[in-house]
């Protein structure tokens, strides 16, 4: 089997393991004689799925009992609008650090529920870096939201700010299970699945069962998140192939070690990448500031944009996939999410140094 | 392969050649070298199973242009919030028909956005038939929304409400794609996949291009419909995967012969099943009145509970899935959506007849 060496930000390369797993049960899950999307949501079948996905999750991400793991749909950019719509209270103000376009459109649909505060930002800066140092809150603070990881300047949090009194929300879409995580140092965090969990089609939810109070009985019931809480995420028909595929990702991470390996492995898949940039004299530029670096997505341009355009070109001609940066920021983007195998990333470390000599 | 007899209400059973074709390209999308949900949906692999998905369903269902069609996430039960949250604007009420629960639940949420209506309801008569007579509107309605299948009951409009100057909406979710339909009598349709379309995790919708514009611009970005419209269902992350495999389902659809064909074969299944009943010599109750009969869900009971449990015992040994009755109504449902087989049709009708000789 020839798997493609796919540098997607999302969705993204998933572990060969578990699409070779998924074929194995794809027409007769369990001798059921049943695809996995054609069992009943309310069956033992997919109730069994259902429950190991939620148990996976809270020992990888050692989860306390006091929060409330929930499967959602729409994406992170729905959670932009049930956060606020869920926290933020009259006479309180949403507090937004700034790190990138996604951090943006979450303050911007906070803007559309109520008060807001800008507590930092990067943004003329280019979103180089994470402010990490300036960062204020308002007096009303309902909650401070950031962006763990920015997908198109290829930044990420890596001391995350302190919740002193102030519930933490984090975005989470593009590093979850990526590296170790203090839960109790967040109140909410979300994260759609296409990056290092599964398919698109499900969101994850983890949310501090205090925080479930603020929610007003006049929200609609689907965006109210009491609803997923109350019924186990089984108020209506979940995406239930999306989770199965969420619970085979689960059981891979777990199986290579939990997140100390996963960790370890992402920062060694980043190092080889970064290194090819740092030790390129200056003809790979790096995009983002160096203690500001994602381990995720590494982002850099080079000396002029035709030979930009020529690197994209030679790439996609060896087999290399998506890694052309971002619309809005342009240059390349490599996107090394769990899945993506160490030896891909040794390929176009390869590729680049093999580039550079002949350009 | 030895596929399961599945009357699952939904999730429900698929074609088996949509699963063969689904299997094929499992790891090798295309010869992409990467599964379809490992795609990014900016490529031009995907973009084109989008479009084909669009105009598979236009094709199929003969939707004009002057109508969009939208994909979503959340299940209808997300549409009974967007709905009113798009359409129903100050000094007007949103007009529902209730034929069973899940007009109430949308009329319930409509009830947190809006001034309400109800313009008929068959409740007393525990929602054995579909009301159609004396359907009143209010004469400030925004809109009449109906269900026109309702799964728990077993009832299903035969003759749709004129929208005489009053936007038609309808919950498609269950018969959507499975009889012949004139779009043009309505003015929103909507469906949550996971009966006749694919499976659980994508929502169609249908809406006349007109009605577009009543949704606000304060709307949460990923509740107003025009963001789908605007970007071709392509905003954010769509569920690539469902979306493909609905793909899947359509074509297989076509190639039965669209439906024409489709219909045909669905009032042949229903009329094997009410034919069980009704040459029953009561022995078998049909819960529905027979004119507002259901060819989705066909609902029945037994003498008395002991001998129902009995048959749902029995059943369950001799490979029968999902025939137990909602439990808001108990009793026995057969869901036969259009990937239902006929022989699975016939061979739960001679269960049927062999049960009533044993009992």
């Amino acid at each position: 089997m020839n798997r493609a060496l796919n540098f997607n930000a999302g969705p993204a390369a998933l572990p060969e393991a578990v699409l070779a797993e998924a074929e194995k049960n794809w027409l007769n899950f369990n001798h059921s004689g049943m695809a996995v999307m054609e069992l009943s949501h309310r069956s033992k079948e997919y109730e069994t799925i259902h429950e190991q996905a939620i148990l996976l999750l809270r020992d990888l991400l050692s989860i306390p009992d006091s929060y409330e793991i929930l499967f959602l749909q729409g994406g992170a950019s729905l959670q932009f609008s049930m956060v606020p719509m869920n926290l933020l209270t009259e006479g309180k103000a949403g507090n937004y650090i700034l790190t990138g376009v996604w951090a943006e459109k979450a303050l911007k649909e906070a803007e559309k529920v109520g008060e807001t505060f800008i507590s930092a930002s990067s943004k003329t800066q280019q979103y180089k870096s994470i402010p990490t140092v300036n960062a204020k809150t308002s007096e009303n603070a309902a909650y401070l939201h950031i962006t763990s990881n920015n997908t198109i300047y290829g930044t990420q949090w890596q001391h995350f700010p302190a919740n002193e009194g102030i519930p933490l929300v984090a975005d989470m879409s593009s590093d979850l299970l990526s590296r170790k995580l203090t839960i109790e140092n967040f109140d909410l965090i979300y994260a759609g699945a296409q990056k290092n969990l599964g398919p698109s089609g499900v969101t994850v939810v983890i949310i501090q069962k205090e925080l479930l109070s603020r929610s007003s009985n006049h929200l609609p019931t689907m965006l109210n998140y009491n609803t997923y809480a109350t019924h186990n995420s089984l108020y209506n028909t979940p995406p239930t192939l999306a989770i199965y595929l969420l619970k085979l990702v689960l059981e891979w991470a777990k199986e290579l070690g939990g997140l100390t390996v996963i960790e370890k492995r992402n920062e060694e898949k980043a190092k080889i990448l970064y290194d090819a940039i740092d030790c390129s004299e200056g003809f790979y530029l790096g995009h983002a500031e160096k203690e500001s670096r994602s381990k995720m997505n590494v982002t850099f341009n080079l000396p002029d944009e035709e030979i930009a355009r020529s690197f994209l070109h030679q790439a996609k001609k060896e087999g290399f996939i998506g890694l052309n940066g971002h619309r809005s920021v342009g240059g390349c983007r490599a996107s090394i999410y769990n899945a993506m195998p160490v030896e891909h990333v040794f390929q176009l470390a390869a590729f680049m140094k093999k580039f550079r000599r002949y350009n």
